[in-house]
């Protein structure tokens, strides 16, 4: 690996598919600035990233306070170049409409559409004046569908994928790449496996080719940034070979 | 007319298409139950309607009030079975990504999304236990695209839709038409007229079919409501003849 | 009912749908022009809409041919001003795509796209010049989803969906209504109920409401029709209340 | 470059984008097979990539004959295991609907979407019995849209996304990678460039970053092809960054 005088924002770098995206641009010569909730819970990820010879720093962040991301992308810009800001933050819930309270509907839009709208706008702000960067949204199936019981995820989702288009299509004459990665499958965390082994038994493990590893989503985060400026793509749709869709 | 026993609420009751859609359902003999921020302001339409022999109560609401909300809702069905329920609350605005203040995006996304939420869930609240019912949300062109300056209102809209489509799936079983209308053309008010002569001068409204009249969309959403249970749409989009798409 | 001076075109005046289609627009007053392969089976119906009152010319009509098609819309237009076409022509099969022969997918085809696009052109070239019409397409999940072994299907129905959104694009600003109903559902037909008899044994009959009476589809046609040049839908999609989607 | 044990099909190996799929795979180690209706205009390809090392097969090759495609791909197979199918026809052409001549519609959709499905099936039917292989489409933006005048173009491709969607969906679990690129954006040949100037005048080529390079549409292939079976993309938009969309 050569080091680049560049960074990658990681906002919600969690345990699984933030950690991974970490993890790949880190060992592309990228210092990650990786933001969670609890910054303490990155050790294990700076530990990793350090250990390969990689460079990372862990910062705790609410991405839901403006100030705070604006911090955030700014100490990272000025480390260096901020080249990639990537928002990661997740909030899957499900529950009938009449059981979806107002704390639920609101926090998960802060958290997947509002916190999301924080991250694009600091990183054009930086971006901008240089005329360069990549911005890039973690998408899901409920971006594109409102299914049954989804209205508050789905919502916040719908709103997120909004925000990437109307920055791809103001920004992209500025050469700043602005995409939005659906993740149509279930993507193999803790969390998936329990919830699959509570819906349909131990079975549902048998085959882990249904389940997407994170690291394949760090690499079609990569395969993105790589486009030449000449074929970006805004949406790039995933799914493990045996997803039914 | 021969008066129904049943309510039709308008939750957004401005001068053209709130307007429009309570004389229409007040001519079909529904008692009109309308919202709007300002009550004052329904002054006319309630002289209207009443002239006409409808019946209408005005009422002031804060769509973003969770309680105002479930309270106006109250009020209707306790006036008649609310049959009828339509989310008609707009905050069209468009900004470059650096000048979408905090602010506006949060508001946008209360009026034109948040708002709507409450709306389906509390009527649904209402509805359920009878097993019938129509909910009925106002889309536009940004439901569907993200335009660049938009990310506020597309956000805000993309999100409506996405609640709207998680109340259809959940609800239709149980009998309850969740529909989303898609406007994808300017309507014929005050405000689109000026904003049109300032793009391109006085002859933009030399013709006048290229707007729709607010009376168009209250039809639309009439057909929606005579729609057959066995032939539910869950989106109608509609537009002018002479628009470009 | 009172006699229009205007004929409707039925192209695929099958059983269910396209009959149904026929004693709407027979009842509403349009001399109804009904093409089906085999004209002789359209007896019964030529005897139900005239009992009814109504006025009806049937005709063989293979409406993959392009003379046969142009030779029946101008007897219709001669008759009477040709004012709505409705394309009704169906085919749905589903093979591997290992046993979609060459024979099977350009035959769907021929029925369900081809003929599709010679119904709209040569009602068009019987519009145009008068500046006022309406062309409708019938649609299917298919037209919007390629599912697993509906390859011939689909590719017909999405190349129909494509001549009819070229059509309404190019036809619209001149007056003439294109549109595209989707019927998201399977219709209540013989076939119909025999295939999920197959599927999922007589139970499956139990619940008729989740199954769409032709007439719903009549209606929604209807609807089409009646929608003031102000505010044309291109697409409706249409299923019935308890359908999955 | 070291040499696979593999062949990629490319079907319609004209002198832009097949021609730069053709080059970048060969240059990654490929035997290509590449077919053309005029065989004989392959051979400047064919030097530039022996030049380069590479192994290139040229055949002429009418893609709408069920026979022709089915002894090429054999060809192919038996030289070495088909590893990729690209098939690449276009057929770009705008019309009014009522100058969409019969011979213009039905020839667009046998080069656009009936070859298309040759090529797919019988790529299909090599690479079942082993498991695995890729089957990639060229799409543009009439992939998605009919846009006025484009009744033919569209149709055909439309259907030919279908197809890709539909043998996706079945063979995605059987470890055959079907996906579909969507090229929404002119690509830089002679013809477009001719076009450009046409309707915009010189000026129009002043910014070369708003057509796009045939090797970058290759190179999105390749993407394609790299992508690990945990992460596949059905369908990849892909335009340059100056591109309104």
């Amino acid at each position: 690996m050569s080091p680049r005088n560049a960074t990658v924002a990681v906002i919600g770098a969690g345990d699984y598919i933030g950690a991974e995206i970490a993890k790949k641009f880190a060992a592309e010569g990228f210092t990650v600035f990786a933001g969670r909730r609890d910054g303490a819970k990155l050790a294990p990820l700076v530990g990793q990233i350090e250990a390969a010879g990689g460079s990372i720093v862990a910062r705790s962040l609410d991405a839901r306070e403006a100030d705070q991301v604006a911090a955030f992308l700014d100490e990272a810009d000025a480390y260096a170049p901020l080249e990639v800001c990537i928002f990661n933050v997740g909030a899957n819930v499900n529950f009938p409409i009449l059981d979806t309270t107002d704390r639920v509907f609101r926090k998960v839009w802060e958290m997947a559409c509002w916190a999301g709208f924080l991250a694009g706008r600091e990183s054009a702000r930086l971006m901008l004046p240089r005329g360069a960067g990549n911005i890039f949204f973690t998408g899901a199936t409920a971006s594109l569908r409102g299914g049954s019981g989804f209205a508050a995820f789905a919502s916040a989702k719908f709103g997120l994928r909004a925000v990437a288009q109307a920055m791809a299509r103001e920004l992209g004459p500025k050469n700043i790449h602005v995409a939005h990665l659906v993740i149509d499958s279930g993507v193999d965390t803790a969390w998936v496996r329990e919830r699959r082994v509570e819906l349909w038994g131990k079975a549902a493990l048998d085959n882990p080719d249904l389940l997407m590893p994170p690291s394949s989503v760090a690499e079609s985060y990569w395969q993105l940034y790589q486009q030449p400026k000449s074929a970006w793509s805004f949406e790039m749709e995933i799914r493990p070979f045996g997803e039914k869709w």
